[in-house]
């Protein structure tokens, strides 16, 4: 079961969990209208950690939020400090959302971003172990999946929907193709190539996605950003979900369908896992 | 400019706007997890209140809320009161997420939902007097607009692109055919026929669309509940919006396209509003 952190960061204040409270009128609350940012430290550093902050400046730039992400390094240090996780292995949560107004849809004038930040203890594992059944599911979410945005009605349905089936994840479906994960992204191997969707509007574009991609390039496995036909699952070798906390998890099962007997796992998932415990 | 209400209800208790607050670990602020309404008082009495009642409930039982709209009755009895606004003209806005928990994406199992509502005094005109000018955008939302969730990034950005250009509404375009607005439905009138987008997955049924549509089978309008294509909109002759603060308001332009010379107004807009205002 998740816990609740100990302490929370809330518009310059460290408070307790159970005090850190925002208005009502918070776009956040009223509209999602918002953007969070999730990393994990390990080994006393943010892993990939400038890359979670320029895609949270990126997001908040493109929904028109006006907030420098800069002002965030003392205040995540600060937040560190009172929580008792310096340097220690910990997720860091952030949400920053277009802050408190009179509701009303379009963006209001002079408001001031409301940012919001946690961390807990967590000990990823060296490699993830698990071997993953997900299911799939039409991809009914909105065309600008790139945007790391808090109106995620859509991907909770799809987690909750694996969940249900006592599954790791459920698989997006758009047109016939596989996109994403309601929380992860997604790679195939065929043969000697590792195939994932290409990253536009239709995906998340996830660190560990990109990582994964740059361990390919860096080991000659050959790496199409090519979206798998749902049609054509029979014919892949191997399957695997990327995340910041999922780190590259082996899929044993899709529906019905088996990649591995037991807890086999592919050889390339293997060895990109092993490639990635290396950069920690 | 929009006002803040001097009194919000929340989870049982009235309270001063300013103090209303709620956990940063409620799933409306982390998720944009929960369905709104909104419904006005008019004359004494909720126009169309149970209609409002029992989209809430259904919302809130697709996504699997545990909640019973049948105790929310009393309950804006005491806000009203509270708010001096008993029997006034207002509109009443009322929000329930599946509430507060440690954040994990699939739904938290015991969380006891978060009920909060606020009334605002609203004097609507008779007849929405407006000529809307409005622009149009490619409808990438969801493939849930039935549901009237508080995941609304999609509805917001719209919104705004509209303000943006002094226009008061978008209209959303889905591969080709106008849908909805971001926040209204939208009607178009050729020769004595009125045309709108079924209530299928791509529009919020609207309570004044459901209103128009019986209004029209009333006043012997026939009306076809089909989508209009954009590439047909110099056939048009008469456009509206519905909404339940908009009413019916006629729309003069779209994008570069004017229905109207200035301030007229299509005969069977005209016809539906004042049948509209009868009902009041």
């Amino acid at each position: 079961m998740n816990n609740y952190p100990t302490k929370v960061y809330l518009n310059g204040e460290i408070l307790d969990a159970k005090t850190a409270k925002i208005s009502v009128f918070d776009r956040g609350f009223l509209f999602g209208d918002g953007i969070y940012e999730v990393m994990v430290q390990i080994n006393g550093r943010f892993f990939y950690g400038d890359a979670h902050l320029k895609r949270l400046q990126y997001c908040l730039d493109t929904i028109d939020i006006d907030f420098d992400v800069k002002s965030l390094q003392k205040e995540i240090e600060k937040l560190l400090i009172a929580a008792e996780l310096q340097e220690q292995d910990c997720l860091l949560y952030m949400q920053v959302t277009r802050g408190t107004a009179p509701r009303t849809h379009s963006y209001p004038k002079n408001t001031t971003p409301t940012v919001m930040m946690y961390a807990v203890p967590k000990k990823l594992p060296e490699i993830n172990q698990i071997h993953a059944a997900v299911v799939t599911t039409n991809d009914y979410r909105w065309e600008k999946c790139d945007l790391k945005m808090t109106s995620l009605l859509g991907n909770v349905m799809a987690n909750e929907f694996a969940m249900q089936q006592n599954c790791f994840e459920t698989l997006f479906v758009r047109d016939g193709v596989i996109t994403e994960a309601s929380h992860c992204n997604v790679f195939f191997v065929k043969g000697n190539t590792v195939y994932t969707h290409p990253a536009d509007q239709f995906i998340l574009n996830g660190i560990t996605r990109q990582i994964v991609i740059d361990l390919c390039n860096k080991l000659d496995i050959k790496v199409v950003e090519e979206g798998v036909l749902f049609s054509e699952i029979s014919e892949i070798d191997e399957a695997f979900l990327t995340g910041t906390s999922t780190q590259i998890a082996s899929i044993r099962q899709m529906n019905n369908h088996f990649f591995y007997q037991e807890d086999a796992i592919g050889k390339i998932t293997e060895k990109l896992q092993q490639a990635y415990l290396e950069l920690k």
